[in-house]
Order: C-alpha cells, then structure tokens, then sequence
C-alpha cells in the first residue's frame, strides 16, 4: 500500500481511526487517483498517482455508511451534500476509481464483499412498467429540453466524425440504425419505446416510410404527437401511448432503442416472440441497449433514485430474445464510447442549465442529477457499461444483405 | 396433407405399406419439394410445387432405417449408394427440405420426436482433440488441394463483391479480418488453429505482422512450414504444431478461423482466459466459426463421419469464451451466405476432380464427401447454421476503433 497522508488537522488523535478506515476504503477500492479529505481538513490519498478528483466528507456518519454500502451511499451523500467536490472532475474521477476497482486484485477482504453484493442478482423489482417510466421520464418535458439536443434524443449518440456535434451524433445515430435496417421509401416500422418520437418522424422524414411508434410514457407521446403535427407528418407516423407488450400488426422493419434496459430480463422471451410475429417475410428488427461485458445488475443507487427496474443485459442475456424466438443476428455492434461522449454532452449541458434545473426543482435535484450523469458517462469510459446494437432477421430469410459496406456508403441506400 | 403418388409399378399391394410410409416421412419434413423414388419405380412426393430433388431409394430396409433416424441414415445411405439422385440438385433439395422441415408444423407426431432428438444435448465425444482433427485435415494435402482454392483456405470466404473468384473471396476474408483487428505493421499476431497457414502468411506478407501459429494436424503444419520458406517468410511466421491450450506468451493480435468448432463448449471459458492472458494492453482478438441461431448439436451424421467431436455454437454459447475472461465484444458479423457460396464453389470443384478423388480413396468416400459438402451447402442456405465473426478487446481497453468505417475503406488501414 503506497500511503501518502498530509496531516494539517491538530486533532491526530481524534481522527486516527477514521485515518485509517479511509485508507482501508480507497485501497479496496484499487488505490484509485483519488483524495478523500475528511471533516477536519486532513485528507488522505494511496495513489502516488496525481489525484483527479479531491472529495470532502462533511461527517464521520458519512464515512461509516460509505464503507458500510459504498455503491449505494456514494450517489446518496453526494446528492445530499455530505460528500462535495473540491476539486478535480466527477465524470473522470469516477471513471478512474470504476477502473481501480475492477483491474486491481489488492484488499481482497472488502473489495470481495462489495463485489460480491454488486453481483447478486436482484429481483428485478418492475412493479409496473408505468410507474418505473413514469418515474423518470415524466419529470417534464422542458426539464429535459434544457440539456438534451434539440431532437430530444435521449440514447446513444454516434460520432461518426470526430468533430460531430451532438445533434449531428443523433442524426447520425438515427441515420446509422436506418441504414443497418436498410429502411425504404413506402416500407411500414413499429418501434418499441419511442422517446420524443425523434427517430420515428426522421424514418418519415427522410426515408418515406410510415410508423407506428410506442410508448408508455404520457409527457413524452403529447411531445411526439405535437412534432409530428408541427412537421406535418401525421399521416406517416402514429404515434401510440401503449406497452411493447400489446403491440399488434406486422412491419417490414421493427426498432427498439434504449427500451430493452426497462423491459427486465424476465420477460425477453416474450419480446422476442412480439419482434418475430411482427416481422413480415423479408423483415428486420435492430434493438439498441445499454449492456454490459457479463451479467451484473445496475449499480443499486441508479435503480433506486434514477431507473427504477432497469437491468443492462450481457450479450449472452441479450440472446433471451432473439434465440428462442428464431431470429438470427446478422450484426452486433458496440457503441460504448460514443456514449461516454453522449452523456459528457449531456452533464455539460446541463451544468449550463444549473440555475434553471434548480429553480424548476431544488439543489438536492441537482446534485442527484449531476451524479447520475457523472457517474454514466464514467462507467462508459471505464468498461463498466456497454452500448450494443444488434440487427436481427427470421432465421430462415435470405433477404439480407451480403456485407455491411451499404452502412458506410454516403446517404440513404 | 397434399398427396400427389404416380402409380406406375403393377405390384401396387406389395408397395401400398412402403408408399404410406413414405408419405409419412415427407409430410413429416414439412412436405418439401422432394420426391422419393422407390425400388418398383413407383414415385411419390406430398408436395405440390415442382420437385427440386428426385432420390431413388434402392430397397426396403433403406427406407426401414431412413423413417428409424433420418439424420444419421440419411448420410449413411447415401454413401452406401443405397439413396441416389436422379434428377434435381442435391445441395437446393437439401435447403429446401431443411427450410421445410423447420417452418412447417404438420404431422408433430414424428417431426417432433426426431426434433427432440436432434435437440438431445449429445455428450461432447472429444476424446483427444488431435484423433478428431487427424480424423479429418489429414487426409492428405493432395486431396484437399484438388477442390479448395489455391491459398489452401478452408473457411467461409467473404465475397466483398458479387462477381469475385473464391480465392479472390479468400484473400478478401483474409483482409476483412486484418482489419477487423487494425492489423498495423510490426505487431504479433498469435493465431489458434492455422489451417494450412494462408491467413498467417498474408498478414505477414501484406501487413508486415510477425505470427506465431498454432495448429495440431500434421499434415497442415508441414504444408505451412513450406509455403513459409517457399515465400521466404520464415522470420516472420512461426508454424507451432501444438495445441491452443499449450499457447504461451503474449501478442498485439490474436485470431482464431475455423477452430471454435472443434473446441467443445465444455473447454470456452479456458480458451476465453488463454485469449485474455495472451492480449497485451490495446490488444484485439477475433474468432471466426461456424454458429446456430440457437442451441443444437451438429447433425449426427456429419459429426460421426466428417467433424469428430465437433459442435457449433449458439451467439449465447460463445459468450462463454468471453464473458467470464473479461473481454469485450466490439462487433459481431455473420457471414451465412457467404459460406453457403464458398461450399459451393467447394462442392463444383470437387466434382471436377471427382475421377482422381474416387482413385485416392474409392466411390463411397466421393459419395460421402459429395454429401457432406452438398448438406453444407443447404445448411447455410437454409439457415440451419450461421457464420459469425466476433472481435473483442480486453473490457477495460479504450484502444478501440470508434467506428467500424475503416474496414469498409479501401485497402489496409
């Protein structure tokens, strides 16, 4: 253990132990670059790494609960204040600390035990689908218009060129997934979980094709229904306040993007069986999803406070809706650091947003807020997350294209 | 049941319990458009499209044993020369008879017991890997030289456009998968099962990599070592003749064609963490094999005469490579018709040779190979099997490529 303790505080004595249970936590924790200072102004590190973030520990109640439960009582002390940032970045701090954490071998004693308390599998907890979308995506459509681009995408952007703003990234994404499905004027899509309805009014838009577009959420389909009216495509795009779960009909192409999370892995099989009798001959379907590198639920103070009965699914989880449903994958892609990007956007936009979100809601909001964005986009740059897309046709059709060279050829094919 | 029977022969009561069964058995198959001849001449298919296959089948116990077990007797047979073709294309009436047999849910009585069959998790028979891989790869350079093209690449080729030659299409699978893998000069490049050392050579030869190869067949390592000195190339490629499990020391690149198949899924999770031990820091892996869309060990017939020991593997069953090794899936690409027009390319070639193939082994030999590469064919057309590509990093690496634009790039990037 490499420990490297500034002591300016007289009361040695008095913080002797929480000196060293400190210590105990961050080498658990890796060693990661990073310095917790606690309540009297001592602060302590075990990296001789420069420190990227410098945190303070208002209390030595904090303390405990951190070293009790630290994947839950982190993201609660911060949005209470009890931990604050000094200095340093929270995104890039978190990101370096997930990486610590999971690379190094040290402290096997407490480092275990959290580990092995992360990877018990919760009981999904989907009390109702309504209410755990509701939760978080009916906080308010101008809330969300403060910090999302103005396509109000809220998944996966895709930079593909570097110097890409984000909206350019969301239509590029919705470019990238149409091209996968190669989308053709006069062709019918359902799409499962729709958001605003970006994707869908760029599939009328832009490529002709008529949708029919689900969701659960209220705020979000009156958002959509209004910019299809505003962008006069009423006719080619409907859009449906209604569960996955009671979608009827059929369609030459099927899209769920960022709705898998939410659905909950016990009912995959049932999704797949709704993507396969959906699909006419000829037909594919492309979900994209938040996902993981091996099953292990979601960190528990994101599915407490942020997404209530959200669960990423490994690829070999992923494969619950495709494999018992005959469909086979024609291509699987990662996307993982386009959102690390994605949600570095996002926590940007909404630092500027600050003042406003605080008004509309309260500062605790706002420091819950700025952790869930945080903590996103460094678990996408270290590893932690993962963003897959994957295309998939009936088993049996072989009308799909030869190579994927049509994805990456300019314009609609 | 549609039931068309011509009645040619005079000896109708004899025949009338064989003609029955053999309307059973088509029905059972999903009423392909296949018909069955018998030893009398008379003919019958339950179809009402015309026939792409006629078979004649030569006596009673044949057809006996064919209702009994069709998977296996059906390969059997057809190498005894108990079942022949008389009119129609071996490989598109197998396609179509696999494509019936999965889609059409008639007569569930015999259909589903041989279903459950097939589905019956056999035991895998790898007893000793290198008695399955002597069984097959040597038979002898000779012979394989006279059907497969002249890189010697027996693995799905990657027809990057239509009117390619299937070397043209090998050399193109060969530079699809170094750049895949970002293949830059001057890297090591660890390969698991070289075959006859095409790829190994041509990331030398055209990416200025150096490769140490691994490969437990003889006859191919032998045949490699001199295509390695006849291109002056041994400095840059080393040709192992050992198992992958034996592989030690550490590589930029590490690629696998064609040898997932014969690895058992019982061995996975060893291969994940031999891969993972092998990368260094930025490094890639891509494994290349012959896949299900979902569960189902390799027809039984092919598995006893043809691919001792081997198994293709579901999208689910391979993430047991990767998942538990940390390692990260980037991009997933099936290749299933690829391959169906390579084994045809396979299949034309070796009638070509037919006369000097029957004098190096005998008539029953041509007819069994004959067989297997016909089913091949019909298995990727029908989509009975898949062929993916997967490429992965170590899960904490951010060296990896943002977008897959450069393999769609003109030459080596």
């Amino acid at each position: 253990m490499h420990l490297l303790v500034d002591t300016p505080a007289p009361c040695w004595r008095h913080t002797g132990v929480a000196q060293r249970l400190v210590e105990k936590l961050l080498h658990a924790l890796g060693d990661p670059p990073v310095r917790l200072q606690l309540w009297n102004g001592q602060s302590v590190t075990t990296s001789r790494a420069p420190s990227l973030l410098t945190l303070r520990i208002a209390n030595r109640s904090t303390l405990w609960r951190l070293i009790a439960d630290p994947d839950m009582q982190f993201g609660e002390a911060y949005t209470d204040g009890r931990i604050e940032v000094v200095a340093g970045d929270l995104a890039q701090g978190l990101a370096a600390t997930f990486r610590h954490a999971a690379t190094n071998a040290a402290a096997p004693g407490l480092q275990a035990r959290w580990a092995r308390a992360r990877a018990l599998m919760r009981r999904n907890t989907l009390r109702g689908s309504r209410r755990n979308i509701h939760a978080h995506y009916d906080l308010g459509n101008e809330f969300y218009r403060l910090w999302l681009d103005p396509t109000m995408s809220y998944t996966c952007a895709y930079f593909e060129s570097e110097s890409m703003t984000l909206m350019e990234a969301q239509v590029a994404k919705m470019d990238h997934v149409c091209r996968k499905l190669r989308l053709r004027a006069g062709e019918e899509v359902i799409e499962a979980g729709c958001g605003w309805g970006g994707l869908a009014l760029h599939m009328a838009a832009k490529y002709g094709a008529r949708v029919r577009a689900f969701n659960i959420s209220a705020e979000q389909i009156a958002y959509a229904r209004a910019a299809a009216r505003a962008a006069g495509l009423t006719a080619m795009v409907e859009f449906i306040q209604d569960d996955y779960r009671n979608i009827s009909g059929s369609a030459d192409a099927f899209a769920s993007i960022g709705m898998l999370e939410h659905v909950g892995i016990g009912n995959y099989t049932r999704l797949g069986r709704i993507i396969r009798r959906s699909l006419r001959a000829g037909g594919r379907a492309l979900v994209h999803t938040v996902a993981r590198d091996a099953p292990e639920p979601l960190n528990r103070w994101m599915e407490r406070y942020i997404f209530p009965g959200a669960c990423p699914p490994s690829l070999a989880q992923m494969m619950k809706v495709f494999e018992p449903a005959g469909l086979s994958v024609l291509d699987a892609e990662n996307l993982r650091l386009h959102y690390a990007r994605t949600a570095g956007c996002w926590l940007a936009a909404f630092e500027n947003s600050r003042d406003q979100v605080a008004r509309m809601f309260d500062e605790r909001f706002v420091r819950m807020w700025r952790m869930y964005l945080a903590g996103t986009q460094a678990a996408f740059l270290s590893g932690d997350l993962q963003l897959f897309q994957v295309l998939v046709a009936p088993g049996r059709s072989n009308e799909v294209p030869l190579t994927r060279g049509h994805i990456y050829s300019a314009g609609p094919d």
